[in-house]
């Protein structure tokens, strides 16, 4: 088993999605252990640390990578499979952010209102209890809520040669902010540039759907990736499966734009996997269809389409990459 | 207990909200039984019944009422708790329809295709299996889908002396499209006229989240429904609750909109309902929220936002309707 | 020439489109005189009141009607020609509103800022020099501003059974709030009721692109208007007509969807005008089209799109309507 | 006078803002004589050229640049003076392109309908008489159109480190589309890279409101422009400034947001340069504000807020830049 370690140095975090070399080269079939600092590059530590005061713009949102995945070439897919994604501290922070979030004006929906109050959360991370404990900033209030680790960001270098914000969530994937991205999970990326070129980060001890504050219970994360390479099979947007469903996401404005994505392709591919032609798939989907939101926060709003494999009677994807991918984390794990 | 049936005759279905006489007063703590008609208006039997040629518009999607709530006045709130739905057919229909849905051009996102094709799809459905059953139109692949019955339509005559279309969902319900709408649910409207005229409709054997193709798997339905009355109390935009969790709605365009209004209404109510200030039941239902997706295809689309009730610590709500439905509902099926 | 006279008492006035018994029968070719009030019912008058104390919901936007057009039947097309628009006062209002406008949280587009400053306008009105005069409210600055009365609000009774708001731009009319309908312009409005029931109100002195801030500078009007009815000619969204112009529009959310409505009805219409096919119609509205903006605040938005005639070879609309109506004002106008 | 002249090979041309070596430096105060290709780079020149067979992704769009300024720094502006705008050949071209304009599916409006026809039109540029002369491809119709010569795309290198494809407008500039960019205008961008790396193209003959179809007259251009450095003053989005009126733009979807951006930099900046409250100032903008249509088919759409500066008392501006290069202007035009 061919497994390689990285936990970058500050100054070696990425804030974009392209535009650097990368950190390094991975064969398929490589398990990375990696970390990832959290989206306020660590700078939130404490609820005085106001990001606004603490963080620099444009240093938000540090992702580890890219990794030049040795092969991929335009036109391939890389899938990514999340063995492992842990809370390395025994604390994690959440925030409200002047302009930014669900509810309040930011700098697209512009409006005369003054910035919402900027604050601070800090949650206790339990690993042993498996939760996440809220305090209230201005009552006595607490409640645990059971930890659901995730990535909020994964992407790969963008084609027609862009360089683009790690914030911002496009076909190339980037900050998509969904739930379902958790351990045991494989997503599928489109090859826009040789090498791949994918980066992750922006970890989440859990996250609420939308993100509606802007902000998750961000997370400095120890996770570890299996990677394979799936040649000559592209992949419009990026797509997710786990071991009973099919995911794809669409990440666009307005929201109802990354939904038609989505479904659109989830209607797409089901009609390729099952020999439906695609009205028979429209209908299939319409009635066994879910749609998990991602982020409505963000630069670009995404959403997840998603369908029980088995309503698609289990067909075969990407050349049973997740299944291999499964198999090769049970190996890791097993054998640590 | 106090038991009405009412079973509508076609000619005593109504198509809008407001704007006609109630066919029935209610007194506060009785239980309805009663019928529904699928969103064709059961014309659409075959899978050669096209609906644009043996539906007449505006006859579409009709409800069963308005029913009067003795004492319900504008600032009240109805509560609606839905004991029983099920399918009254053995089989459901679903169809394409010219310029509706999320995938296709429609009245107003007006674009220069020609439509897609129309084409209709019957179910099977197998009450004592659970399932109903699809069957596609261009080849032989078929599935079963586990029933999930529930009504697409409920909603109360709207403010302001309007009278709205049925298809429609606003600040008063109507076709909100959302599977949460199950039985075991709680709706709570808003009243905005003297005896609030609540009316209920289009039922769905199951559907997949945004009614992506524009229908579900209409069903006509036998239901059951007990209605509350709580006094004083008023509701902006129509809420749910159910034994583990508090909804609530939001319908407007673009989807955004229909996520702001939800997720503004459960912060909001939330706050009131744990003594968290604004800003830290913001961060709370960030992380603890969900939205489950209604329509992303109506006139009004609609996102649901929900909580549960545990993470709020169990609040009281509307003087503990729910518990008192739920109580009635169980007595009315025990006694059966 | 049939000239009819019609001032209503603050209690004749409407703030529905639908749900109620026209004020007066007219027949085609007829000349209304009419006065409507502004927005605020005319309880706005000085810079304290506010309209949030002063006026009350729904009792907002009042229109001059309904009118019915003898003869007039679903299908057909009433074409009403605004001969005159005269502000009535020596001044006028614009107000901010909590939570409406373009440029604020509102219902829908629901956030936790708490609403921006209500805050009254009173401009005065000099018909002599044709200026509206602007002051500052925290400063001495003041500016002249040309005359350019206009009518935000016209419409008929909508399809399917529906009552609207005043307030609500779509299908039917309504509070489209665009310049372009000033004196000079027909608008015609498809008939979806018996008469069609016809009714005018909201007068700007003017109004800037959008009504950005919610509110235009709003009169009270003495208002002269030709009426005449196409027969057999169905309109399927407000058109307008100038000497010079023919004008589609388009009411709804997102403001893409205005866009798209009234632009697709514009190359449509050309295309039928012209014996162009929709594609080369398409090409050529691309390059010779304009689309201004109605409004950005209401609850659906509206967009106008326009053409010059010439660019069309000047093609007969609706049977000369326009032209006989010209004919009829310049008889009206000549004859005072 | 110091006058520079560029005239780039294919080779040289750009399809980014952002990453890549300027092309030149040039001081303050310096005129540029330039040519611009085509948005399709000169590829589609007779209606059998179809753009998606002759050109290749991502290689559409090209600009002229960048050029370094020198001196200009971050949070720095530069103001481009457009001194003239010729098209440099007697034909222009316009098509549809699959999934590309308003009126048709997209890549993010994804829907299930196949592309629009895939049709190429070829325009007579007449500079004599100035006209654009339209032939239908399915008719003998024709008509002349004025020519109104403008530049779809100008802008700057992005900041936080992005490279954004030309096709995209946002805070730097890029491919806005607004027919407001002719002679005699002055762009303001903010500079956010050392040099700020300016660049030009994608000239139109002239082009509709909306840009509808998604392409307009589409000509290489041979152009002047004059270019300024105000240090030391910042712009958030692109400004524009001719002899009577002030400007600001916003791209963004949904096109409300476009609106509310160039709306909120409008107000904001009024107020800067009147003394006015932003309140006051809101209320003024709204009733004597303009919102010419930029392109409502592009990555994101664009809107622009225009004022008279009349209304704000003809209010000194970025240090008179546009009197300063409007004179060089005039000095360079009468020395040829």
């Amino acid at each position: 088993m061919n497994i390689v370690s990285y936990r970058p140095s500050p100054d070696e975090l990425s804030y974009t999605f392209g535009g650097r070399a990368p950190v390094g080269k991975v064969r398929p079939g490589t398990i990375i252990e990696l970390s990832t600092e959290d989206c306020f590059g660590g700078r939130v530590r404490s609820v005085d640390d106001l990001p606004s005061q603490v963080c620099e713009f444009p240093y938000l949102n540090p992702v580890t990578g890219p990794f030049h995945v040795e092969g991929a070439e335009p036109g391939d897919t890389i899938a990514l499979h999340f063995v492992e994604i842990v809370p390395a501290r025994d604390w994690a922070m959440s925030t409200t952010f002047p302009h930014f979030g669900a509810l309040t004006t930011t700098h697209t929906t512009a409006m005369l209102h003054p910035p919402l109050e900027e604050r601070v959360w800090r949650y206790d991370i339990d690993l042993a209890r498996n939760v996440a404990v809220y305090h209230a900033r201005n009552s006595d209030f607490t409640v645990e809520l059971p930890l659901d680790p995730m990535h909020g960001t994964v992407g790969v270098a963008p084609a027609a040669n862009e360089v683009r914000m790690t914030i911002t969530p496009d076909a190339h994937g980037g900050n998509m902010d969904t739930p379902e991205l958790r351990a045991g999970v494989t997503v599928y990326l489109g090859v826009n540039v040789e090498g791949g070129l994918f980066s992750i980060g922006d970890g989440h001890a859990r996250q609420g759907h939308g993100e509606v504050c802007g902000t998750a219970v961000e997370a400095a994360m120890n996770t570890v990736v299996a990677v394979e390479l799936i040649k000559g099979v592209a992949t419009p947007w990026p797509r997710m499966e786990d071991d009973l469903h099919l995911m794809s996401t669409g990440s666009a404005r307005p929201l109802e734009d990354a939904y038609r994505i989505s479904q659109h392709d989830l209607v797409t591919w089901s009609a390729s996997l099952t020999g439906l032609d695609e009205l028979d798939a429209y209908q299939l989907i319409s009635q066994a269809g879910e749609a998990p939101v991602g982020n409505v926060c963000d630069t670009n709003y995404t959403m997840v389409a998603k369908v029980a494999k088995s309503v698609l009677k289990g067909p075969g994807v990407y050349e049973s990459a997740h299944e291999r991918l499964r198999a090769l984390s049970a190996e890791y794990l097993s054998g640590r």
